[in-house]
């Protein structure tokens, strides 16, 4: 798919001319393979997933999009790190030489660490999905059920004025979904976070490079109201970052429903989710929130769209 | 099923009427269906299982039944607390609506604490079958396969005397039984148990309403001559009790050769697992004896039935 | 299979006339079944698998197997220990005896206890296939795909000269592999460890009574010129025990580039992996290691004769 390289680590690999000439035209048929309850085109074919860090939604998503089109998961991991050989010290290159030796057909891994593009090329045949890194950390596939969310609620991604919010040192999935902004044009960002998790000095070279504005912010209020999207993200704890989300000194992060008000009629309001208090539940009912619909159900198209393009 | 909501969280949702009308009959077809190696009567039917609490036998019994009749368990997850976004926060709500864009038949959901009814009703469109939930915690699954067991063994329910053994005041399968119980007549429990953790106020209240008699007791061997089943039940450490089962303060609750040879010779010996140490390996081979054989059998066949009832 | 014993617990139970007339036979023919895709001649049997510690290589071997064959894994654990009802104190005999009233067609464990052959024999109807289990230990699958390795690679077993390397005090893959040698003649083994985790006393016993010669050693460098094989082992941390591999006082135990280079042209390099640091990552390309190859392949297709052998 990616000149001789089958697999998917990075949200890089993808250009606006395989968006919108293959993902996105094949990600409308896969909705419509999914909405009439599945195919078999993927008969016979085998994903093994092996999760080292936890994600129910994420794996889910992969499995769930592999039995629509009929393929089969011969073999799942959910905490392949505490309950695998991994805490015995195997490395992922001796991982990946032995998952190959059963001939899956793809295999979709959530790793700890980084899944280092050269390492995964000379020890998988197989397909390797990222379905989140870290260190730095991206996550691709979260990435295109982003960009399709975008394009189908708001007829484009050009243009686009984007607020994005949160711990965004961290966040892999804001890397991911900046990677894929900057393939589009006259895109502005407004990055909105405490200044100790900003965003990285590696992404921001990378907007600069391909011509995406952006301005870095402590208080999304003033922000809300100028732009087409808010993508707010969830603190993550895990990686030490802290948020109180209306910290006098650290600057405002909420979403609730008086934010939401001051936003355009037609902007959307994001999360990759999981959520913890940063968007109010009393927003969910807001017909520009998709965080828990259509990001949801682009996941699974999007990921269909993959497994097609991989597998068949 | 139950008047437009397809869930089943609490035993409280059945009825006599519904037992032995609907479910009993049914029950034995699904048996025969097992004994012959089971059907395809829900085939292309999704089942999703999620535990945040551990439980192979309760999950397994679960999935086979999904298996015998054709189904697929299409996700499982038996740590979703430790491996999932739960630890990142998610709600329940966010995991069900979530779960729900795609498009399960049927969730089996085990969770360390309280399964909402309303809240689940909100967030669900596919039925959730509570696979045991806590605070106070429910398990009315198998309430069912124990309602049947008795039936079956004893060949009716009405007229039982039963002594309930244990930790009553955590125990959520002793609540589930206690509420099926109350739809039948003439009925005689003794409880027996350590003062400490004696069954809740709101179980002895639902009792005295549907006129089921009942005793405190903390001596076992006075009451086991007296009745038709013994339901013992484990100490449930993680709440924090704990018993000495032959103390000379708290009381008497083992159940070994002796006690069994003081009962009725047509009674039956139940526990709904996992067991410690409150009956003895040498009652196993007990005839009267029946949770490591009939309780296990109904649990599938009652899972099936439930199933079908739903899904097809 | 094995005399009315359905279970395979030890590699005592094979024997030489089996292992030559009827396992390396139909390995063969698995191995065209696996090269070909998989097959169906075990469509409707029923695999389940509980692992008690973790093994994601083990645990994808034995599914891989039974979905090669059409067989299907109805339920498995990866980590029944920490997720089951095991953590409440449930024995191993209620397990099996509460599994198999599912009717099971097939048993896949790995126990961190001893796997004790009459409890299993009294308990289970269904096969149970021991996945590695703990005092002594025994991991009987993982000696039979040794034997086909060196069978395949070396033309036969016979007149085998091997070092055997590690802490071989707790490795239950050494123990199995030392049964399944002591079945043929003129076998020659190097024991290579630090004295505080060298072989223990039963085990030469056995290799006594089976006149196979061993001699013990701590420099692997001694040995591995004069050697058919070096089967490498990792350090069992989880046991306690700990290598230092090239430390003045303990003795030389790291398969190295300059150690392969000492070895015999035809030699080859075994380990029953996961690997730490005890071989070399450079020793990887050598045309004579067959750990992250042959060792592999022949697992999948060892689990496959058995699964074969056992229910069709």
């Amino acid at each position: 798919m990616f000149e001789g390289f089958p697999h998917i680590i990075s949200a890089k690999q993808f250009s606006r001319e395989w968006l919108e000439n293959k993902f996105f035209p094949l990600t409308d048929e896969m909705q419509a393979v999914f909405d009439s309850g599945g195919c078999e085109v993927l008969k016979g074919k085998r994903m093994v997933s092996l999760f080292y860090q936890p994600s129910t939604r994420t794996r889910m998503s992969f499995e769930m999009a592999m039995d629509y089109l009929g393929g089969k998961v011969v073999f799942s991991s959910e905490n392949a790190r505490e309950s695998s050989s991994a805490e015995k010290g195997e490395t992922l290159r001796d991982t990946l030489m032995v998952v190959n030796r059963y001939k899956p057909d793809v295999l979709v891994i959530r790793y700890d660490r980084s899944l280092d593009a050269s390492l995964v090329a000379s020890a998988s045949r197989a397909p390797v999905l990222n379905a989140g890194d870290r260190e730095p950390g991206e996550h691709p596939t979260q990435a295109l059920l982003e960009a399709r969310t975008i394009l189908k609620r708001r007829g484009a991604i050009d243009g686009l004025k984007i607020a994005i919010v949160g711990d965004l040192k961290n966040s892999r999935t804001v890397r991911s979904l900046c990677y894929i902004l900057g393939m589009f044009k006259n895109i502005q960002i407004y990055f909105v976070s405490p200044t100790d998790i900003k965003i990285k000095d590696d992404v921001k070279e990378y907007l600069h490079k391909n011509n995406v504005a952006f301005e870095e912010s402590t208080d999304l209020r003033t922000v809300a109201p100028k732009v087409d999207a808010v993508y707010q993200t969830r603190t993550q704890k895990e990686c030490g970052g802290s948020i109180d989300r209306k910290d006098h000194n650290l600057g405002y992060f909420l979403v609730d429903k008086e934010l939401a008000e001051s936003m355009k009629p037609d902007a959307i309001i994001m999360h990759p989710l999981p959520r913890e208090d940063e968007i109010t539940l009393d927003v969910d009912s807001d017909s520009r929130s998709v965080y828990l619909t259509d990001q949801i159900d682009n996941g699974v198209f999007a990921r269909m769209t993959l497994l097609k393009m991989i597998l068949s």
